[in-house]
């Protein structure tokens, strides 16, 4: 296993360090400067098979405290990393892009400022996470339901959308439904985007461009500034929701499933993204790597995986997706996917409240029988999805993070989190036209890349746009064994090139790649730079998150 | 009627601008390079009230001419001002936002260079209109539907959306549906955003976002670039369209229609643009104003408006909007809509093919007779706002320009040219919260101020986000008289004060007060000029356009 990288910070000197820990430890409270080598232990534990060290940990409690820091930071020439939660799996965790950084944990800005019913807005700050808001709006009663990932309940929602992550519901292409952020430049300006800078502005939640030009995309996926507070967008509660489940029998089907859903997805019939998994995402939600079946230990073989589903009762693709709105119109919607979806080899399933009350209570007297039993976690694992659909988060999806992990999934997965459980994932998510050519060819290219380098193929493509899927690849490795964490990094550069080289980038980045992909010498990244130059020139803010420096 | 501001241009002296002129003439042909007083005089005819003239029009015919022409002003300092088509009525027309300046007229690049019917994409040039788009789609037997504004077939795709204007159909807000720009800056740099600068990639026009932060939104009503080329998302012709047109009986109904409507776009019930328009707006779309029944000259008697609309069998508010899906989807919404929105004191009208056509062939053998003639001319009116919900667009939406022009309306309206017809207009739209209340303020603070300045009121509300309404409000002058000329301006003054006051700033600009605001100290606006700085610190790259310089 890799040590948290020992480059030195080239910026920043023992001196200036101790100048900013006084002025920060003056400002914020000395419980909220984290120095302590177990403390920075801890945030650099991370999934990936590069972590880093952060020189400390401040941890500002308002905004008022993110601009004070940022100044001293930038008197003292520290870098500083923003993190919300931490919780970004598969790319950083809570580490930041370069050594020699300053982490600014977001996590205790955790105010819900205000929630609008009725235009179906809310106010939130880095610290809220998706779990907390979720719970927030049931508890108040608030017919809204938010978006949500798959990536559990402790994950921020702010820090997520920075990510430019995606979610479930017709909102989950998050960073299109947030209006208004405020942000903390590398001078400690605060800016307010969209309408906000307005005095007394009654629509900045509502309309987020502003007038001139529109500021928000330089702070996603990017190291301009710290984002401290967010309008998002909630849809109202639907009259009616319903969810289906498509399940396809061979792996060659999906491609043929995916030109039939693309024009239902157009022409809006689907607003959902809708998520489409290969049998292995199904297979690791509910077991890690079975080594007494495959004691070999590469990827399981085409018999065992067919076993699998056959005992699962699921296919070689799981299709899923939600429909929203009046009954009538939610019935109309489901007639056309009905009709447009529906074909043999194909299992299309609809499910609502009431059928998934049904199987419980007709499940329940039985559940001493191992069938029933078994069912039953099948249903639960249906609602988990379910409700996914509808903004509630649930720990359950991050068991996939487990797959090659010695010890197994976690005793009880509500409290799981991956980076502190040793957990070895890297994710990798290709942009791909939304046609089944460009499925198959993506198939076809990485799944032999995963093969060579001994990894289980696990891929979910999902309908960001209604133009575009993105493929979330999915390297699941043992972090314990040095052998097979190189083997992870190299495969995932040996996919980040065959993706690149057949039209498909990336939406999102390690850190690592971040740096390589930046230093190309395209236009729009030297733009990058210079935009960076003209906000950070000392380059105190997030170094190498999406730049070259 | 004032002159063309005869400001003197600040950075550039007859020497630079002469030798620039030459290195023009070289790179892009004597003949695309206006200098001649008839020339400049047509560019600068403006419907406002502050027209300004260019020192010359270059007229590049590509992408590389425009690079060229670029490093020429670059070199000689000489300032540029792109525009499209130069058609942005009621903003600034064909004027740059300052003295000073040459036009960069991009009229000539107007290739559609590609159009994917599966995905739903084009790639256009600045110089491609909405008629020839429309027209290319049809002839060609494309089944995709572009979205359509009312500022009629001439005006240019990428200028609406570099104005960030607002259509009709699902794609109406349209900066949020395009993915792909190709810019020149400054120096002479190309910029591909998005995915674009990927060699190869597939998804450029798929998914705008790209990796790293999205810089789209800089380039929207701002002066850092000139793009050249642009990716736009289309709407697969649905198997059912259908219109309707919800007629309101008083003045003060809207509020309540507004609370009704709101919920039915949150919720997708309805995808389009709704527009909410006045009577005026729907009188002045058939006629100017009416000197022989309002001698006295001011703003319309309401007795004189309820006789003109019993005459015209409209009401107090008119609310058109689009239904599009499946036939069984579109009859759902349409049941839901007449459920939700059907009231008494309004009349609520559906339309599809089939009833327009019927209509038509009741009334020709009928039309010698005056009544018949009459419907007729409305069914025509009908069609017109019917085929811009579907991405056809028609010159009669101009009209409206012609209010107090002493000439009254053009003889023939497919070649009506508002600011070459001597047409006096300013629009102002600041942005409200989707509420009746904010509706009820702001009609209530804004008709007084139309009143006080003699003018009417003409407004339309439209719901460019599902969150947010624009309120167009259009100050229809006469330009052949000085005063009336002075009383737009200060009126356009007094309503932006009231409605900045009221917290609902406007989300487009004229130049004279894009300067203004930009003047002011916020943090966004010094952000602005920090990132104009970077990217054009020679200041050549339309200055003054939604920024201080």
């Amino acid at each position: 296993m890799p040590s948290p990288s020992d480059r030195q910070p080239s910026a920043t000197t023992k001196a200036n360090l101790a100048e900013a820990v006084s002025a920060w430890r003056r400002d914020l409270g000395d419980d909220h400067v984290l120095t302590g080598d177990g403390d920075l232990a801890r945030y650099s534990q991370s999934t990936t098979s590069s972590p880093v060290r952060a020189l400390a940990v401040i941890r500002p409690a308002s905004q008022e405290e993110v601009v004070a820091a940022v100044k001293a930071a930038a008197e003292h020439n520290v870098p500083l990393y923003p993190i919300s939660r931490g919780n970004n799996w598969g790319y950083s965790d809570a580490c930041p892009a370069t050594a020699g950084n300053v982490i600014v944990d977001l996590s205790r800005m955790n105010r819900i400022l205000s929630v609008d019913a009725d235009l179906a807005t809310a106010i939130v700050e880095p610290g809220v996470t998706q779990g907390q808001f979720s719970d927030y709006l049931l508890n108040e009663g608030i017919a809204l339901w938010p978006d949500c990932t798959g990536a559990g309940p402790d994950t921020s929602i702010i820090g997520n959308v920075l990510d430019r992550g995606f979610g479930h519901t017709p909102l989950g292409n998050r960073a299109n439904h947030i209006s208004g952020m405020e942000v903390v430049l590398a001078d400690g300006r605060l800016v307010r985007t969209g309408f906000g800078h307005f005095d007394g502005s009654r629509v900045t939640s509502l309309f987020p461009y502003g007038v001139g030009p529109h500021l928000d995309g330089l702070f996603v996926q990017s190291g301009l500034g710290i984002v401290t507070r967010m309008g998002i967008w909630l849809m109202p509660k639907p009259e009616a929701y319903s969810f289906f489940i498509c399940s396809l029998q061979e792996d060659g089907d999906i491609a043929d499933l995916v030109e039939d859903l693309r024009p239902l997805r157009l022409d809006g019939t689907v607003k959902s993204v809708v998520h489409m998994g290969n049998d292995l995402r199904v297979i690791s939600s509910g077991m890690s790597y079975p080594r007494h079946l495959s004691p070999e230990g590469g990827p399981l073989s085409m018999a065992l995986r067919r076993q699998l589903r056959a005992a699962g009762g699921f296919g070689a693709w799981t299709v899923a997706g939600g429909l929203y709105g009046a009954k009538g119109q939610v019935a109309a919607s489901r007639r056309e996917i009905r009709r447009r979806l529906a074909r043999s080899g194909r299992q299309l399933l609809f499910f609502d409240d009431r059928k998934l009350a049904l199987a419980s209570r007709v499940l329940r007297p039985l559940l001493r029988l191992p069938k029933a039993a078994a069912l039953q976690r099948k249903v639960d694992a249906l609602r988990a999805v379910y409700d996914m659909n509808r903004g509630r988060p649930s720990p359950r999806f991050l068991a996939g993070a487990y797959w090659r992990r010695r010890d197994g999934l976690p005793q009880d997965i509500a409290t799981a989190n991956p980076a502190l459980d040793g957990c070895g994932l890297l994710w990798l998510p290709p942009v791909l036209p939304f046609t089944g050519e460009a499925v198959r060819e993506a198939v076809g290219l990485a799944e032999p890349i995963f093969s060579r380098y001994g990894f289980d193929f696990f891929v979910t493509f999902s309908t960001v746009t209604e133009r575009a899927l993105s493929a979330v690849m999915t390297i699941a490795y043992d972090k314990d064994s040095p052998e097979e964490t190189e083997a992870a990094k190299a495969c995932y550069d040996a996919l980040l090139t065959a993706m690149l080289r057949a039209g498909f980038p990336p939406y999102r980045l390690n850190p690592s790649s971040m740096q390589t992909l930046a230093s190309t010498t395209s236009a729009y990244w030297q733009t990058v730079a210079d935009l960076k130059g003209a906000l950070d020139p000392a380059g105190i803010m997030a170094p190498g998150r999406y730049s070259r420096h």
